[in-house]
C-alpha cells in the first residue's frame, strides 16, 4: 500500500480475501468446539451506552475506550453518549442482567467478535481486534472450571497449534500464602499485583518493589522464593497446610488437575502465576506455547464480577482465546483461497444467454464458476486469465461449438480438449470436479 | 427485558443462540452462492479516520454517521477523528485504491457486516444493522451486471424466500425519456429523484412536486402516464427510439434480461423503477417479494462512483442483498438451536473424573455433550436439567455402575435404559446418533 490517505485507520486492518477465510475457518473451529461442549453463542452490540462501560476497566482502561460524540444538534456540546465494547465480559453481564430467566441456568456463552481500544499500536497490538470468551455464569460446581479450561485446550488442538501447556494456580492459595506470612489484608492484592511481573522481572526487583509497597525484605524474599524455587509445588503445598484459604486453594486447583489431567497432556500446578486482575476468585490458569511471548489463553474463577459489573450476585468462571495470537501460528491453508472449478471465456457478447445458461446449470450443481469479465475478444487472452484463477477446467465456445451444439472443455492442467454437449456439461463437470 | 439500564444502547440489539445461529446459517448461505460465482470476501474495520467519510452521503446521510470522539489530551476539544461505518461501498472504493495492483481485474467481492447510521430507530429500522454487497470493480461488460443480478436472485432461492420479482430499468433509458421531452439537464437528476417517489406518493402529487422543481404541468401528467401506464414497457419501447441515450438504455435493458431470463423467473423491464440515487450509470434493478414492503434487494451499475468517492477512475455494478429485511422472512429450522446429544448428570463430585473422562471421549467422537453443573445432587433433577436440554441421551453413574464399570445410558424418549461398558460408550452412542 502506498498512499497513507488509502490506509485503515491506525491500528485496524484490512484483511482480503485469504485472511478472511483463514480466519473464518479458525473462527469455525472454534465455534464447532464451544458448541459442542453445549456453550451458546450470544452476539451484542458493537457500541453500548456510555455508562454501561464507564469505570468499569480501571482508571487506565477507561482512558482506552472509543467514545462517540452525541449527534445533531448535540454534537456541539463534544459529548459522548455510547462507547465502543472494549471486551466481550462486560457486554455478557448485561444481558445476564437484563434476559435473566430467559436464559438457560447456568448460562454457559460464547462469543467470537471484534472489540476496540485506543491502545498504542504495535507489533501484533492492534486498536481493533477480536475476542474469542466462554464463560459459564451461575454453577459453583469444579466441573464448570473443567468445562472451560477443556473447551479451551480441545479448540487449541483442533486449530492445529502443536504444542501448549497449562499453568494452574489459585487465587485462594495465593492469599493463604500470604495469611502464612501475616501480609496484611490491605495489602494483599498489591503485593499479588508485583508478585504478577515474575515471569518479566527479575527476583530481587520484585523484591525492592514489594518493600515499596510495605513488605518486609525478608518476608519478601520468602514469597518469592516459595513461588520460583525448583520445589515450588512442594515448598507451597507444605506451607498452605498450615492455612485454612491455603487448604481450599490447594484442594480446588487438585480438584481440577484430578478431572483435566486425563484429557490435557501438560497442565501444572504453578506456583508464580498469579494473573494480575484482581477480580479473580478461585482456580486461574494460563496457556503458553514455545516460541510465543505471553499467553495464548487464560480464565479462571471470578465469582464476584458479575454483581461488581452491574449484574445480578452469580457465580462465574471463563476462559478466552487469544486468537489474534494464535492465528499467525495456524500453518496456512492453500485451500483457504480455492481456485474456481470451471473458467468461462467469452469470445462473442452475442453468445452470452448460451454461456450464462450453461454457466447456471454448472453454478446449480455446487460448482464455483466465473464468466470472463474483461474487454478483450482474444482466447489466449482470457486463457491467462482462467490461468490466474486457478481454474481446473475452461469451456470455450465460439462458432463451430455453436453450429454442433456442442462446447470445448479445456482441462487446465493437461491442456487436453474435448466436445461436450451442451445439455450434458453440468454433468459431465460435476463428476469431474468430484462434486 | 425489564430495566432500561439493562437495554442495549438505542436501535442496537442483543441476539441470543437461536437468532445468533439463524443468523449465521442465513449468512453462511449467501457466502456459499458468493463465493460460487467467484467473488472474493473483504473485511474492513468497523470504523475509518473520518475524511474518509465526511462528505461521501450527502447533507442528510453525513448527519446520521456516528463519529468518534479524540483521546487522551485531546478528548476536552470535542472533536472527531474516525467514524464507523456507514455502508461497505465506501471502504471498498479505499481498499481498491490502497491495493490496487494486488487485486485481482476485475475485482469481484463481496462483504456481510454490520454498519451504523444514526437514523432514528423504528419498526424494522436500526441503528446497527448488517448489509450484504457484492461488487465488480473495473469491467464494464454487461456480464458482469448479469452475475450480480443472478447471484442476488441464487441467494434468494438459497435462503427459501419463495417469490420475488426483478424490476429492471436503466438510467440511460429514464434521461432518454426526460431528453424526448427536451427536459433541461440542470434539473433532471432532480426531476427523477420526484419520479422515484412514484411508489409511494399519488401520480397528481408527483406531477405537482415536478411542476414545484420547474417542469411543465402537461409534461409532468405525459412523463408520469408513459412511466406508470399498463401499457409502459410499449409506450417507453417506442418514445425511447427517438433518441439516443434512450436507446442505448434499451439495448443494455435488453442484454440483462437475455442473459439472465432463462434463469431468473419473473425479472421485467419496469419503466417506473428509478432508484433515488443519482450515482447509476447504466442497468439499476430492485427485488419486491409479496407481503414485503418496499425492496428486499437492490442493485445496478455506478460507472463514476470509485472515482467519485476518492478511488481510481474504474467502472463498476454491484448489488445489495437486504438481509436484515429477508431474515424475518424465512422460515425458522428448529435445528438451528440443537440439543444436547448425551446430557452427563454428576450424583457425586467424587466420580468426577471418571464422568469427565466419558465426556471427553464423547466429545473426541464429535458429540454434543455437557455435564450438569448445578448444585442438586438428586437424580431427579438432573433428569429434569438434561430434558431442558433436549438431550437424546443421559448417563447415570452411581456406585453400582462404578463398582462394574459400567454407565447406565437413558434414551430420554422412550425412558429405555441400559447398562454399557465405560470403555465402549463413545462408540455405542456415536452409532445411536448417527454421527
Amino acid at each position: 500500500m502506498s498512499k497513507k490517505q488509502f490506509a485503515p485507520a491506525s491500528g485496524a486492518r484490512d484483511f482480503l480475501a485469504g485472511e478472511v477465510r483463514a480466519r473464518h475457518a479458525a473462527f469455525n473451529i472454534v465455534r464447532g468446539v464451544f458448541d459442542r461442549y453445549g456453550f451458546e453463542p450470544l452476539e451484542t452490540p458493537a457500541f453500548e451506552r456510555l455508562e454501561v462501560l464507564a469505570g468499569k476497566y480501571g482508571d487506565e482502561g477507561d482512558k482506552l475506550v472509543f467514545k462517540i460524540l452525541r449527534r445533531g444538534v448535540h454534537e456541539a456540546s463534544g459529548e459522548a453518549d455510547l462507547a465502543l465494547r472494549y471486551d466481550l465480559t462486560v457486554p455478557m453481564t448485561r444481558v445476564v442482567a437484563a434476559y435473566g430467566s430467559q436464559l438457560p441456568t447456568p448460562y454457559k456463552r460464547y462469543a467470537i467478535a471484534p472489540v476496540w481500544r485506543a491502545d498504542r499500536p504495535g507489533r501484533g497490538r492492534f486498536r481493533e481486534f477480536y475476542q474469542c470468551d466462554l464463560d459459564v455464569v451461575g454453577s459453583v460446581s469444579p466441573l464448570a472450571d473443567a468445562e472451560t479450561v477443556s473447551a479451551l485446550a480441545d479448540a487449541l488442538t483442533r486449530l492445529g497449534v502443536p504444542e501448549f501447556r497449562f499453568l494452574v494456580n489459585s487465587r485462594q492459595a495465593l492469599h493463604g500464602l500470604l495469611e502464612t506470612y501475616a501480609v496484611p489484608d490491605e495489602i494483599s492484592n498489591r503485593v499479588l499485583t508485583v508478585l504478577d511481573k515474575l515471569d518479566k522481572v527479575s527476583p530481587d526487583n520484585v523484591v525492592c518493589e514489594l518493600q515499596s509497597i510495605g513488605l518486609d525484605e525478608t518476608i519478601g524474599k520468602s514469597v518469592v522464593t516459595d513461588l520460583t524455587a525448583d520445589d515450588a509445588d512442594g515448598r507451597m503445598r507444605r506451607r498452605l497446610s498450615t492455612s485454612e484459604v491455603g487448604r481450599a486453594g490447594l484442594a480446588e486447583i487438585d480438584q481440577l488437575l484430578d478431572v483435566v489431567s486425563g484429557q490435557i497432556r501438560h497442565i501444572s500446578f504453578t506456583p508464580s502465576l498469579v494473573r494480575g486482575l484482581d477480580y479473580y476468585t478461585g482456580v486461574i490458569y494460563e496457556v503458553t506455547a514455545p516460541g510465543m511471548p505471553g499467553s495464548i489463553a487464560s480464565g479462571g474463577r471470578y465469582d464476584g464480577l458479575v454483581a461488581k459489573l452491574g449484574g445480578p450476585d452469580l457465580p462465574a468462571c471463563g476462559g478466552s482465546l487469544g486468537v489474534e495470537r494464535i492465528l499467525p501460528l495456524i500453518p496456512e491453508d492453500a485451500d483457504s483461497t480455492p481456485g474456481l472449478d470451471v473458467a468461462i471465456t467469452v469470445l462473442d457478447q452475442a453468445y452470452a444467454p448460451e454461456l450464462f445458461a450453461m454457466t447456471a446449470s454448472l453454478r446449480a450443481s455446487d460448482l464455483r464458476v466465473a464468466c470472463y469479465l474483461g474487454g478483450s475478444g482474444k482466447l489466449a487472452r482470457q486463457m491467462k486469465w482462467a490461468n490466474e484463477q486457478r481454474a481446473r477446467y475452461c469451456l470455450i465456445y465460439g462458432r463451430d461449438e455453436k453450429a454442433a451444439n456442442e462446447v470445448t472443455v479445456r482441462d487446465m492442467s493437461s491442456g487436453d480438449q474435448v466436445r461436450v454437449p451442451v445439455a450434458g456439461i453440468a454433468p459431465y463437470l460435476k463428476v469431474r470436479c468430484g462434486i
